[in-house]
């Protein structure tokens, strides 16, 4: 089988990648041929399988049509411009978020003659605005309050309408925050959610901007990938028109996350969290959901962790080697 | 005041134009220049004020541009490419539901200079798509079985976000089945809500396809004007970043209607209604909703008729001159 991903240079497409090489295979079917698409050049893994590796604008007419003219079999769409990007640059957020997904998805359909792949659009939880109930579930409405969220709800309308009519077999998975992200603290505002666990991980102190009691709803980057694996597995047959929904994830406090790395590393590192209320981040953080109720996700079988402790260690062993060394 | 319709040669348009007209007026400011565009020529009222029709396809890039130059204050968007021809060609439903609404609100956006005009969008209850609850609320979400919900939908959306944003001051209302039509019989599934009362009327007979027990909410073309006058002059302090919402109306099953006809007209004129179920038609009406609990829109003063008496009595006034002629 072959498949394409579009966005394969960012965190999530880098994991997803190494996992497909990993298993060989997707849904009992070996990979003959891996297409990675990005802006920016993509990591060339090595492979037992074909790889390719293409740069380009997906949201200039006529990049989406090279993408899918060898018809593969399963697309991973996790190509975007971030919430913050999107906000501060109008025009470069709809045409990257909503022209180029419309752009693949008539691609897509342009090429007829029976083509009909499984298509996987990360969509994200900022498709939500507040004021929320207490836990989101399945039937709640889209009110987004970023331009991000706005092109992501659109994207998600587009993906169920060109499901419906046949055109592919689409599915929209809102993730959750990713947490423990990799890598360097970034600007994010929802970055501390993360910083606050790797930071003191790898020997260093690390500012907490929001009070201990915000609540929030987090799933590993392994499970983001088990999420995408899944949905590019899944029997539709059971999906129905109701192409989009939120992924499962575990909903903590920011002192439950504390109490969860001072039970898996300990008070040593606990100890390297200062306390600096920020308003600002404050502000933003007050407008985010807190709890999501995903039943329908986790009937059609996607599973994220069970505690925030599971999160923490999933990040030991594939961020640390398994082992704490500060 | 300067007023911009676009859709001004459809129905509501029609009828929108004729209370402007009447009035003189809106939301106390006197009018002083009212333009009607359409992709046909829409009719010229006589009256006190400055008229302009224009006729083009704001779908073609560059048009929207002119429909706002002249910087109106506010902009009642009606024009849409229609359910069942939106399903029929997809490329000419994205490209006017879509697309044009796009165009309009960027060359809003791209006036600048502080323009920020009250824009009332139409969207639909198609919106909605099955399963539902016995009553739609305010946070239901949006699951479009049609391309042309899908489109309203993005429609919203987009108006949300650029409202949000400042650009302009927009409000999209969900229009329930608007009933009794006046006017021929049409090929629309949802005819024959209107044409088991108005046929009838007209001293002529009428067969009604689906069976009696079918459920359905209705508000009348007057109402439909309160709706966009109201939408048009509200205080939107009031209303947040949350700028769609369904419309009220009167939720009645067929049977209802009937008895509704009874009591106004009379036996002889029941009597013209003749039963015969139509599996095709029952299928399509099956996947509609029933009922809406519209309280926030009641709470921000939208009002619909409080039965169905009324509804057939206002089609009695509007178009038959307020008497039973057959």
């Amino acid at each position: 089988m072959q498949i394409l991903i579009l966005g394969a240079a960012g965190m999530v497409g880098r994991k997803l990648t190494e996992r497909l090489v990993a298993d060989g295979h997707l849904g009992g079917r070996a990979i003959a041929r891996l297409v990675l698409h990005d802006v920016v050049e993509p990591q060339r893994p090595d492979t037992p399988f074909s790889v390719e590796t293409l740069t380009s604008d997906f949201s200039i007419p006529g990049e989406a049509e090279k993408l899918v003219a060898g018809r593969p079999d399963v697309i991973f769409h996790l190509a975007a411009i971030v919430s913050g990007e999107a906000e501060a640059d109008l025009d470069k957020g709809y045409r990257i978020n909503l022209d180029g997904t419309r752009f693949l998805f008539d691609a897509i359909r342009l090429v007829g003659d029976g083509y009909q792949p499984r298509v996987v659009f990360t969509s994200s939880i900022a498709v939500f605005g507040a004021p929320f109930p207490d836990a989101i579930g399945d039937e709640f409405f889209l009110t987004p309050l970023t331009s991000y969220g706005a092109q992501k709800a659109m994207g998600e309308l587009l993906l169920a309408d060109y499901s419906r009519r046949g055109f592919f077999d689409g599915i929209g998975i809102r993730l959750p925050t990713i947490c423990v992200r990799p890598g360097k603290p970034n600007k994010a505002a929802s970055g501390f959610f993360s910083s606050i666990i790797r930071e003191p991980l790898n020997g260093q102190e690390v500012v907490l901007p929001v009070p201990v009691d915000v609540r929030h709803s987090h799933a590993s980057p392994r499970s983001a990938v088990n999420f995408l694996m899944h949905a590019a597995t899944l029997d539709t047959a059971e999906i129905g028109p109701r192409r989009n929904m939120t992924m499962p994830s575990v909903s903590v406090t920011v002192a439950e996350q504390i109490e969860a790395l001072r039970r898996v590393a300990g008070e040593r590192y606990v100890a390297r969290i200062h306390h600096e209320l920020d308003p600002y981040i404050m502000r933003i953080v007050e407008g985010w959901p807190r709890r999501f109720d995903a039943r329908r996700a986790e009937s059609l079988g996607f599973r994220a962790e069970q505690s925030f402790d599971e999160i923490i260690n999933i990040y030991i062993e594939d961020e640390l080697g398994g082992a704490l060394a500060h």
